[in-house]
Parts: C-alpha cells; sequence; structure tokens
C-alpha cells in the first residue's frame, strides 16, 4: 500500500458548506473562521463563490469576507466563479485565484448553470485572459467526475475531454470532484491512475462528499494512485439536494485524523481543527456529520483513561 | 489496488448492536430479524451472546432467539461465549458454532472479564474440549486489536502472542477486532499482511467499528491486505461506551453497496439489507448511521431522476 507523505487539504467549508446552510453567516464571522483556519494550517482555502447575490444569498458578500480575511497572504485563497462577470468582481475584490468549474455531465452542467458543458469552457477564455492580465491563477474543477445524478456513469473518455480542453487553455492544477457522493474507491483508483498517468504536469486534487459513507475510502484510494490534495470541509458541512439530511462534504478534521494516524504529514494542528469545527456547529444551530466531533481523537480517548481508571461497564 | 472477488460479510447487529440498546426487542422480532437477514444472502450471523443473563438482559434471550429463527440451516449461526458455563447453555440450546473472545489489552480484558488475557485463553480449553465433543464448531475473536483504550497502540507481537495460543488451541478462524473504532487504514494493512502471510491455514475474519470515519477505508486497506471477511451490523448499530452519540459498527448495508460498485460480489441483496435496516430502524425507535437509510443507493439515485426531469436548484 502506498500513500505520500504529505497531504494538502483544502477548506472547502466556507463555500461549499456554508451555501447549503439556511443559517447566513455574518462577513466578519466566515473571515474570522478563514484566519483560524489558516492558523491551524490549512494552505489552501475556498472562501466563497462569486455567483449571482441572488442565486445563492449566503456567498452574496464573498468579496467583503475576503476584505476582512486578515492573514490573506498566509494560504492560498481561492473562489468559485461561474462566469465572466464573476471573474470580474473577483479581481476586483482582490483574490489572487480563481477557480473555473464545469460538469462533466451536459444535463448536470444544464441544470447548474443552463448551458452545456462545451458553452461553460467556451466561456472560461475571457476570464482567464482577465485573469493573466491581471496576475491572478485560474484553477479549474469538473463536477460529476465519479458519477451524475441524471446520467449515471461518468467515463474516462468523457472526463479527458474536459481535461484536454483546460490543459489547453493553460490550466494546470484541476479538481476531480465527487459532487454528489457517487464515487467509489475502484472508480476513483482507475481514474486517478489515468490522469494522474497521463496528465503528471497538472497539479491535482479531490473532492469527495460522505453521502454514502465512501469519502475516506476514496481518499484512500486515491492516495494509492499518488494523488495529494483533498477538499473537506469544517465539521462535513454541506449536503446533497437529492439526499436530504445525508452527509455532506467530508469533515477536514476527520481527514487530518486519519492521516496523522496514518504517519501523514498535513500541516494542521488536529486540535485547531477540531475546535473550528465545534465553532461552526454553534454558528450553523445544528449536529455536523463530523467524527471528531462525536467521538474525538484516538489519543484523546487513550489520554482520558489512565490504567487505574477502568471500568467501561462491559 | 488489490481486492477480493468476493467477500463474506457477517451480520453481527443482533448481538454486537442490540446488546446496546436500551429497548428490548422480543425474540420473536430478533429471530425474524435474523430470518430476513439469512434471505437477503447473509451467510454469517452473530445471533447472541451467552453471557449471565443480568450481565446484558438484552442479550438474555439469546437461547430462545435461536430457537425461533426458521432456516437455521441455511447460514452460519455463532453465539459469543465468555465462558464455559456459557458454552454449555450454547450448545444445550444448539448451536453449531461458538465465538471465544478475549482482548489483547491486559486492561482491557480485566475490564471486561475480570481477569487476565492468558487466563481467558486457559479457561478457553475446557470450552473447546466441550464444542468438539458436541460437533460444535469453534471461532476466536480477538479485541482491541488495533488499539486499547486504556493502553493505546497494540502492536503486532501483542496479537500475535495470542493467535500463536489460539492455534496451538485448534482454533483457526479468528477476527482481529477494532472494539472501540481505533484502527487506521495504515495500522489495519501492516496487520493483516503480517498475520495473512504468517498464518495461511486460519480464516481471518475482521471487526470495525466505524467510530471515527474509519471503517470503509480500513476495510479497503484490509481487502489489499487480501482479507475478504468483514463484520457489520444492520443500521450501524451498537456504540462505543465511550463515545456516546458516535457511531458504532460499520452498517452492514453499506459495506454491501460499496462492494457491490466496486464489482466485488457479497451475496447479499442490497434492496434486502437496507429494508432489514429501516426495521431495525423502527424497532429501536432512533437514527441509525447508515448512509444507506440516509441518502439511498448510487443507483437509486440516477434510476430516480432521469433526464427529462432535472432542476435541482444549484
Amino acid at each position: 500500500m502506498k500513500y505520500p507523505k504529505k497531504v494538502i487539504i483544502a477548506e472547502v467549508g466556507p463555500r461549499d458548506g456554508l451555501q447549503n446552510e439556511k443559517k447566513i453567516l455574518p462577513a466578519h464571522v466566515k473571515a474570522d473562521l478563514i484566519d483560524k483556519a489558516i492558523e491551524a494550517g490549512y494552505k489552501v482555502i475556498e472562501v466563497g463563490s462569486m455567483v449571482h447575490p441572488k442565486a445563492i444569498p449566503a456567498l452574496a458578500d464573498t468579496a467583503e469576507v475576503f476584505k476582512m480575511i486578515k492573514n490573506k497572504d498566509k494560504a492560498d485563497l481561492r473562489v468559485l466563479i461561474p462566469n465572466f462577470k464573476g471573474a470580474e468582481r473577483a479581481i476586483a475584490a482582490g483574490f489572487k485565484k480563481i477557480k473555473l468549474t464545469v460538469s462533466i455531465s451536459e444535463s448536470h452542467n444544464l441544470a447548474n448553470f443552463n448551458r452545456k458543458p462545451e458553452e461553460t469552457i467556451a466561456s472560461f477564455t475571457d476570464s482567464i485572459n482577465l485573469a493573466r492580465e491581471n496576475g491572478v491563477a485560474v484553477s479549474g474543477a469538473m463536477a460529476t467526475s465519479f458519477g451524475c445524478p441524471f446520467e449515471g456513469e461518468i467515463s474516462i473518455q468523457q472526463i479527458d475531454e474536459v481535461v484536454k480542453q483546460f490543459t489547453a487553455l493553460g490550466i494546470m492544477e484541476l479538481s476531480l470532484s465527487d459532487t454528489t457522493g457517487m464515487a467509489n474507491p475502484k472508480d476513483v483508483y482507475e481514474k486517478c491512475i489515468y490522469f494522474k498517468e497521463k496528465y503528471p504536469e497538472v497539479t491535482w486534487n479531490l473532492h469527495f462528499h460522505n453521502t454514502r459513507g465512501m469519502a475516506m475510502a476514496n481518499i484512500l484510494a486515491a492516495m494509492e494512485a499518488g494523488m495529494d490534495r483533498f477538499d473537506g470541509a469544517f465539521g462535513g458541512l454541506g449536503g446533497c439536494p437529492f439526499a436530504p439530511g445525508a452527509s455532506g462534504n467530508i469533515a477536514s478534521e476527520d481527514i487530518v485524523h486519519m492521516l496523522e494516524l496514518m504517519g501523514i504529514e498535513t500541516g494542521i494542528d488536529i486540535d485547531k481543527a477540531i475546535e473550528i469545527a465545534r465553532e461552526v456547529r454553534e454558528h450553523v444551530e445544528h449536529d455536523l456529520d463530523s467524527c471528531m466531533l462525536k467521538a474525538g481523537k484516538v489519543s484523546d480517548l487513550v489520554l482520558e483513561r489512565p490504567k487505574g481508571q477502568i471500568k467501561p461497564g462491559k
């Protein structure tokens, strides 16, 4: 079994988590959470999205949030943009990295962006040019890479078509995203091996939801294929619109915990990561799918129960 | 990435799940659930435990439950026994397989059985002899194989000492059990590779709790090490006494679902498995940590949403 020595975990909770919450957190709370995440050691954070404010009200203040972050220079802060207008707003707000998203599945892309995937990709050119003129980095994400709720399985070839277009546009940081928690370890391994080998110059990122309990196994499979960058959301925020009540993104602190036990370096302080998740739970005012919040670390279990004080009951 | 073509999932919910429930289900309900599990394709089921009725009231009716199971001959039905008295009762009840458990950790064994591990193992001889005289099969389980809440890490050498004693007694079916959800994929892989290679004549079983979200990744790691038998509990029943509210056993139906997506045969009908978990949820009257109950299968998601009817919202 192979896995990397170091892994980078991107905290996407401020965007992919909070966008699903009924309660909208004030900008200063979001900025403070992001500063705490930077302080905890997260090196990549997705701050928000430059969608139309009416489309996702919870993210309407993304520019303001960015402005309020104190340690902007200590992490790679990216923002999702859906179109050229979003790119303009992101750059005006001062972001140094934008993320362009397209869905591999035509039905899903139509449902989300009201256009075909190739139309979405064609629309990227202007945003990319604007970003380059302003010294802003660009990354790309491919939603439904591991299955689409409308179309079912997504093939390597379908993804590859889009990867070709992204790389032709000079986008060399790409995310394979499991938008609705459909990925399984076999599919993940096969796709990761293929893309890692075919595009060694690309910085690959994986985005898993834990909707069907497979996210940690998918991370393991991806690591075995040589992948070393994963998205997570504090507290496991963020659901799937098709599965109310089901788990959302895999909890960042749960990933950090597992990797730490495996001796894989993340640079993230697990206790601080759990503390952030705890604070997020208070803000959103509902329980979260975070094993760390519910059960605590393995080491807590041991440290809290010295040998002398045993009597568990059965 | 290697994994087996076929995997056997043992349903331990009737024992390791229901023993933790406040609400005690009537014997006929348990027997009916077990018959439904057999009908769904589970080939190994842990029916209960022959502990002192006062120790675990929820399992006091194990003999009665066994008597009421209609399709006894269609599955490998085992019962946990804590001592010779338990072996006598199990054999009198008609069980054809008993399971002997010892904790690798001395502190844990003392806490659970009030004796040292070597005393527990020494006490097995009489039970094994009685079983053999009656044509009853014997399996063994080693609790805290992946960590102990009192002692912390458990080494391969510590486990090996116990494996030697079990195999010297002729017990050739053994379970490495993660009693309190402390296992991580690296530790699992290393231990599985070691024991699978050193004891190829042993039928190995793995028992994972999902307390810290790592059970599915641990199953993947174990499969890569050549293991192909895993315990699960319907609905993910069964908690950890040290982590109230945390997940218990990994849900059997979640394992079946993942393996099916990976093309690994379990012989279990996933829809029937989910239906059993749903029924269990009704009986225990509280929510369960089952992704299948919360989110459903990947294939449901796709089948329920034909291309024409899309509009997820965002």
